[in-house]
């Protein structure tokens, strides 16, 4: 049986915060929505990208849940679980099931390094057992530079195997495009999404789903318009644009750049602010990431183009 | 102002857990009062040792309940506050300082790796700031081998600085009688516990606090003779003794080889259960640790004598 999968570029929603340091659905519901009429296929709320594990579960979920009051597709959202303890990823992929979202994004619990995959397999297998939904869709979230723990190619093939109609992707940030490849070649149907838009070409050739990418907080347009015309003769000129901005961003502390070109570009200081244990971007960087920026001819907010 | 600070061994008390993979109450509250009887200073429920990462919140909350329910004295604990939001540590703090918890152990937000000084002093400060109370003490918890994250010299000055009523003490856990020694050096009047009782003796000649130790929950006695006997003529032949049983633990998975040696010497299987992503001591494993622990004349309980 068929299962639906997302496909295209989806956006580890950046998560605001208000003055008091609280999440800022105020300013998060107008984002997302900002974010699919950019041309994302799809949000990954609760990622990296958004400090999700600055947050308890139980703001997470409030945050999901005002997103659907707001009127944003269930079926849209792919939102991180995130967590150390089964019972807190459990409550939180039940919760997005519940709701109906599209999937949700599964990080392995990253406490204890130097796991054998066995218990990395009974971790996701507790957390399907708890959840109880064949409504339930799951999207490894494998990103060793941070979590440290990841999936390795075996596990990913046991959990397949296993849970044919659950565990359906993957975002693979380990920047290794070896592994992206690897994936690719070892489980055909699998949704894979290389966890940057650098590889999002050449991850397109090799049968990739899309992306789930840091930077379409600011460059959805642009990202969206190289997965739409992948086959089209400018589809290398497309890469190398999205590429040069990545570049660009990379050179900075990755998050609060991200938050600073929305609170300049919004005219919105507030945006800057993230939670510790992350720290704002100095103003020397800042001066400089926005020159950068201006020198690349960026400016956020492109809107879809006919393609 | 002179702040009273835990002192002598304390324990990083395994968690047991039900044959359903919940927490176990039942085996949790009478293993914590054997602890107390067998020498331990006190107990730092809910350390890397304890898993306690691997529960929510809410289950650490219950189990420590569940401890002052029994009777245990709040003195004589020192719950940990591990957590990457700042919004649950501080939950966890605020439960420990309400029911007047003798300390907390604090782990950095451990997710984000090569976070700058500045943004772990400001989760800490959030979480002191959050909880409001001066019967908080907090305990660092610096264990870079597991967490990766940990608290340098330089912040551990800052924080004594900023909170000489608050921050009182830390764990360290690096494996680096260096780190240790410089601790000691630098911040007199602090209350430094080496994470192993490897260090025990070259720690309480330095001025260390005493120590906090996986393997306090299978050889409190022993560990706790050494801590009031260091000035004595035997303290070297005590250090060796207590050293050699760490190195044969130290040659397995720790967490689950303690937890088989106490369901072996308990007869209670039931014990060696651990919650994913930690696996049970393969039966191999679990003959050989056994052998040599009946080789070097190793049994369970061996209540204080006196001195």
């Amino acid at each position: 049986m068929a299962v639906e999968t997302f496909a295209g570029v989806l956006v580890p929603v950046l998560t605001p915060f208000t003055a008091e340091g609280e999440p800022d659905a105020e300013r998060f519901v107008p984002f997302c929505r900002w974010l699919l009429d950019e041309g994302a296929a799809g949000l990954a709320i609760f990622g990296t990208t958004s400090e999700a594990n600055s947050l308890s579960p139980a703001e997470r979920m409030t945050l999901l849940e005002r997103l659907l009051e707001a009127g944003i597709p269930a079926a849209k959202l792919m939102p991180g679980t995130g967590a150390c303890a089964v019972t807190d990823a459990a409550e939180l992929a039940r919760h997005a099931a519940r709701h109906g979202c599209g999937g949700v994004l599964m990080l392995p619990p990253f406490y204890y390094k130097g796991i054998p995959d066995d218990g990395l397999f009974a971790f996701v297998s507790r957390v399907i057992d708890k959840v109880g939904s064949a409504a339930l869709k799951i999207y490894l979230y494998h990103i060793p530079p941070v979590a440290v723990v990841g999936y390795s190619l075996d596990l990913v093939g046991r959990l397949i195997k296993a849970y044919p109609e659950t565990v359906v992707g993957l975002k693979d940030s380990s920047g290794d495009w070896n592994n992206t490849a690897a994936l690719l070649d070892r489980y055909p149907g699998f949704a894979v999404f290389p966890g940057s838009e650098v590889f999002l070409l050449e991850g397109l050739r090799g049968g990739a789903a899309g992306t789930i990418t840091a930077t379409g907080n600011i460059n959805t347009a642009a990202i969206a318009r190289l997965y739409r015309n992948w086959r089209g003769t400018e589809a290398d000129a497309l890469q190398a644009e999205i590429t040069g901005l990545r570049k660009v961003l990379q050179a900075y502390t990755v998050i609060p750049a991200l938050k600073r070109v929305i609170a300049h570009f919004r005219r919105d200081p507030g945006w800057a602010a993230v939670r510790p244990p992350l720290v704002p971007l100095d103003e020397a960087s800042s001066v400089s990431l926005l020159a950068e920026l201006e020198r690349v001819g960026f400016s956020l907010g492109q809107r879809r183009q006919a393609a």
